[in-house]
């Protein structure tokens, strides 16, 4: 598939009215991101329906399942488990009520891996030029995995910033690269705790936003050794766990920042 | 409960290492969105579960029910439905699968009402006025309805839009106010194929929102009459569906504005 091609099928063009500060009126084509259900299967059986901007499903499977515990390249069916995230509708099959349920499954990002102040800066400022359909739309979420060099290696975009994130760490997985002992997952929103709990099912030691954590994201990534870095912008950031993954040049005010 | 005590319910306060753009390291308290898991239930059984801030759960529960099309102060257990929002967990009770599914048991909206430009357009610059925690933490988003007066009716904040939303829209159904015809509802973020569909349920016959709509939000809007405004930043706005529903000083190209 071609990026025009691609392009074509995540944004729609509609006709909308533009009512200025004034209330002059215009009749303007607007480009809107495509917003369309999509269901997750594993076995034959459908395990969840999510909303999600077409392209790249294959991934977003993968990166469900992935987060959900299954082996994102096999095909046996297993257990359904029921995600934590946002309401779905529960039934005896459906175990895993609790966060304790979640993170029973959940281990320790073991990779020693530290990260340098200046490359995640650095890179989170690059991330709108990786961004072309929410620049068009204003309507999507993305997410990105870039190496500790600070090197984007996968970025995707989608309505839903679950999805764009399951897209990216299913790429992965699909490619056979976890654990991503040395990279950051790089989201333009919110980190919630599901968006920490996929990083750590991929072996992600860092979670950086744009925007803010939640409190329970800021637990789990303490829990589980992730570094979890919120409001990265203009080329300043917030630790709000795992500090222990940051160089040395950070622990002292005014170090010399590296490259 | 006292707005100091759910402000204490609603954030939290963490140590966090500041990481200025010169690689100069403070430590800093900040304020952050408090995320807990929450079981919507309805006769003794869990429909679902949903990452949420806490407060005002009563409530969350009424606009959960009222979207997929339970009674919200009935106590009667009824068939569980899906949600199709977000992903959720499958199985044999769980029927709803499609959007047509999801479709079929919504029905237009009926109000006539008619909303002024100049109204929506100044409710919406007064939005921020009204999300006292996303001023503290940068971390929740706000949902609000408003009269066709342009007055705030009720307002809440949480962590996932949609609960907010239901929030919103639960706080009304418990206090016998649906249909919500002459309101519209206020989103501080984008607008999905859901925040529609809750409004439609309600009655709702306007959703104004600060960020871009989806194409499945435009075709639902469209198809049910519902008034659909993107984009409503500093005094403008887009209307994407249900254009109908502005008053005839919109209409023309400088038209005099109302109040």
């Amino acid at each position: 598939m071609t990026d025009a091609e691609r392009a074509s099928e995540q944004i729609r063009a509609t006709s909308a009215l533009y009512v200025d500060a004034e209330g002059a009126v215009s009749e303007r084509q607007e480009a809107v991101a495509v917003e369309e259900p999509f269901a997750i299967q594993l076995g034959g059986e459908t395990l969840a329906v999510t909303m999600r901007t077409p392209g790249h499903d294959a991934e977003l499977s993968a990166g469900f399942l992935l987060a959900e515990g299954h082996d994102p390249r096999g095909r046996a069916a297993v257990p359904v488990v029921r995600r934590g995230n946002l309401s779905s509708a529960a039934c005896g099959v459906c175990g895993r009520d609790t966060i304790e349920d979640l993170l029973a499954r959940l281990r320790p990002v073991e990779a020693a891996t530290r990260f340098e102040w200046s490359v995640l800066a650095q890179a989170m400022q690059r991330l709108p030029e990786h961004q072309p359909t929410f620049a068009r739309t204003g309507g999507l979420h993305a997410a990105a995995l870039i190496t500790s060099a600070g090197q984007y290696s996968i970025v995707r975009e989608d309505v839903g910033r679950h999805n764009a994130v399951d897209k990216v760490l299913g790429r992965a997985a699909l490619d056979g690269l976890l654990p991503l002992s040395d990279c950051f997952l790089a989201v333009s929103g919110r980190t919630s705790f599901e968006i920490v709990q996929k990083a750590i099912a991929a072996g992600v030691p860092a979670v950086v936003a744009i925007s803010a954590p939640s409190s329970l994201a800021i637990e789990l990534a303490e829990r589980l050794r992730v570094l979890l870095i919120g409001f990265a912008r203009g080329g300043a950031f917030t630790v709000y766990a795992g500090r222990f993954r940051l160089m040395a040049n950070v622990a002292g005010s005014r170090g010399s920042p590296g490259p």
